[in-house]
């Protein structure tokens, strides 16, 4: 074992600048124009799964962007892991904030900054290193190995759950080992264990035909803006709580053990509201931060237009307003009684005087994973040697919608072994990934697939 | 007088192409790229009121944009006429809603389709031309005649109130003529009355100090999109009244006389929701629609922008939502009270826990101008004969900030001979202006001068 870390230590270097050159392929899932790209990363992936030895490689066409999937299986009678990862990302927007080209992968202060350096680039990278490391050095791995990174998980996954389903046997596996999730803090080995949900909808407000002038006709039409805040602010009331009716109805509340592991995790509100610049934190009354990110579900505006948005004023009275508003859920809520109840609510405090359409974009299911596996332990274990500190387990506050598919279709338990920080700015601009991380993130890796040999 | 009417008559297309060469310029006060072109559009007023006969022309600089100034005053003995305009247009957002380019001035049903073929380059044009007429056909005006055409009413005229205040000897008439509001109905001559104010605020709301995951932040940290919908729901109740503090304290409520006019001109809600295409009309609760147009302050939002707005999804929680809303005011509301009262009441509302800011653009304080003078009575003269058939007395829901500040400043009344419609889009996509009333609104212009030197 000791080869295998001192080969990933010698090739340090070179592998950030692989790295670099993944994240230069600006492979952004929700955008149409950059569908090129997205074939040339998911070229770019198999490529690398091939130079680490991974001998099964196929891209897998779908409706949507490609998978790409590899395998390795030499290891008869060992366990087999699914690798998850994905090789999209998210928008650049606002791109006038970022200090450094985003697809550019600037390293300031040990940090590599670029959108997907973390998400997900930087952590699925990790896997494919630790493997290669295993090759170059043993001439094999110690467990069975299959990789899946698909192309559209910041859009939802609309095309893996139908490729889960129709290939059972190709990713048969005894456990799913997924780095998209965050560790508790800087250097904390950290397991997590349960993911929240999402449903992400758009409200529509139409009021007049056309856009008109306000003084003309202020007064006597409705204003769309002012109509869709309205229907906003009936949606949480000041007190953080939704109003949705039914909405909490199927919500799961944290057992006595995992409120008694928040508590000695003694989070600090403090800290988290000077490192946001907010002069108090805000949430659904009576649960504590950690309550609220993991096990409470939200609801909050991601978007909203209408009207003159650019310098100056304009007295237009607006034809039409939107916003993009999505919704964090937690066990057993599901998307589509959510998204079915959020639709009535606006459809039934919707006035009158305006046309208000509801859509549903994507949605995923939460999940919380049982802590007592074979794969859980190892993944405990291969993070704490490759840190250096005892694990923390963790729920996360994102979702991974198609975590729950795995489990469901591939029968294995899902193994969130994150990388990442809630500070490294993922979906935001500058994103960034340590290089600690990422150094340290490969040895864990290599952990894993010794400890889930044994 | 049949001399220049027929002057008139057979220069119409010679007109009509001179007035799209004026729209072709794009000038744009609000935008700072389009600063050139407001230079080049003075210098086409001022060629223009050389070439009809005016002699006394001069391009007076101001801190913004040029004011363009005429004068004639060969009639000694007879009064003075000042024609005010402008020569600033509104920006064109959203341009991919127009049918034709904005500054391409195309002809479709007897419109013409442009930015500012209404507002306002078509309205002055129309005085510039019956003076040329008068100086081709008689060598002379009826009437002493001043020109004032200046280049940032769109924004609220910054500049000009100094302009008036310093120079009133310059400036000195019987009466301003201004043709910006609109007819009552499609050939239906119009004189107004009235105006409303204006106060242009914007707010600002800042939560985190950068957008966020909303997975890994929602439920803990307030949404500003969420804050600033609540924040402006709380700034008009559902039955359309405004509930800032103080707000009704200064309005004058119409007199009998008037509440009589808008009986008699019997306007009909239904066919007004229908040209809107609005399932049914709102606004303040007990008052009839031409009271709230007239008569009644509003508050509208003009834009608001927040977190992610492009296509498809993006889990953002942004760090920042803004809003630009404005109140349209009555006599004897002022502006800066507003803004004031405003200010407050968003301050007071403001939850702890995010950041608001209150900036006030501009304002514009309203008016109502008395109905018995010459100048009132020689216009109404005027575009009865002009358009065939009795004039209608109305008060206008749109704003002239500078009206209030001529008939301070130079203690002569304001008369609102407006030419457009309301339906006429101006201020937004597809602003279009009857060809009949560019060509009947020579006509008044002219006879307004006739009937003005009697």
């Amino acid at each position: 074992m000791d080869k295998v870390i001192n080969y990933l230590k010698d090739n340090y270097y070179e592998y950030i600048e692989e790295l670099k050159e993944y994240i230069k392929i600006p492979s952004i899932s929700t955008s149409a124009e950059n569908k090129g790209d997205m074939i040339n990363c998911a070229n770019f992936v198999k490529n690398k799964l091939e130079a680490a030895g991974i001998t099964g490689t196929k891209i897998y066409e779908t409706e949507g962007h490609p998978i790409v999937y590899g395998e390795w299986l030499g290891a008869p009678g060992k366990p087999t892991v699914l690798i998850y990862g994905h090789y999209d990302v998210q928008p650049v927007d606002p791109i006038e904030l970022w200090d450094s080209p985003p697809f550019e992968a600037d390293i300031r202060d040990n940090k590599i900054y670029a959108r997907g350096a973390n998400d997900n680039k930087g952590q699925n990278f990790v896997h494919i290193k630790s493997v290669e490391a295993f090759f170059k050095t043993e001439g094999k791995l110690p467990v069975n190995v299959k990789f899946l990174i698909e192309g559209e998980e910041e859009i939802g996954s609309p095309n893996l759950e139908k490729f889960l389903a129709t290939q059972k046997e190709l990713l048969k596996c005894d456990a799913v080992l997924i780095s998209d999730t965050s560790m508790y803090g800087p250097g904390i080995p950290t397991v997590s264990y349960g993911l929240r949900g999402l449903a992400f909808m758009e409200v529509y407000v139409t009021g007049p035909n056309r856009d008109l002038h306000s003084g003309s006709f202020g007064g006597a039409v409705a204003n769309p803006i002012n109509e869709l805040a309205r229907i906003i602010s009936k949606l949480v009331d000041e007190n953080g709580v939704i109003q949705i009716p039914g909405f909490y109805d199927d919500v799961t509340e944290m057992t006595e053990l995992e409120l008694e592991n928040i508590k000695r995790l003694n989070f600090n509100d403090a800290e988290f509201a000077e490192e946001l610049k907010v002069k108090t934190l805000h949430g659904e009354e009576g649960y504590s931060t950690l309550q609220r990110l993991w096990a409470r579900p939200t609801l909050d505006c991601n978007g909203i237009v209408g009207g003159y948005t650019a310098e100056g004023a304009k007295t237009v009275l607006p034809s039409k307003a939107s916003a993009k508003i999505s919704m964090r859920l937690v066990p057993d809520q599901t998307p589509e009684k959510i998204a079915e109840l959020f639709t009535a609510y606006i459809n039934k405090i919707a006035p009158e005087y305006i046309k208000v359409e509801v859509k549903a974009l994507h949605g995923g299911k939460p999940v919380v994973i049982p802590l007592e596996s074979k794969a859980m332990k190892a993944a405990s274990d291969a993070v704490a040697k490759a840190f250096g500190r005892e694990t923390v387990y963790t729920r996360e506050g994102g979702s991974i919608p198609i975590v729950v598919e795995f489990v469901n279709h591939l029968n294995a338990p899902a193994i969130l072994m994150g990388l990442g920080l809630d500070t490294d700015d993922i979906h935001s601009p500058n994103e960034h990934f340590s290089l600690e991380s990422f150094h340290q993130g490969m040895f864990a890796s290599a952990y894993f697939l010794e400890e889930f040999a044994k």
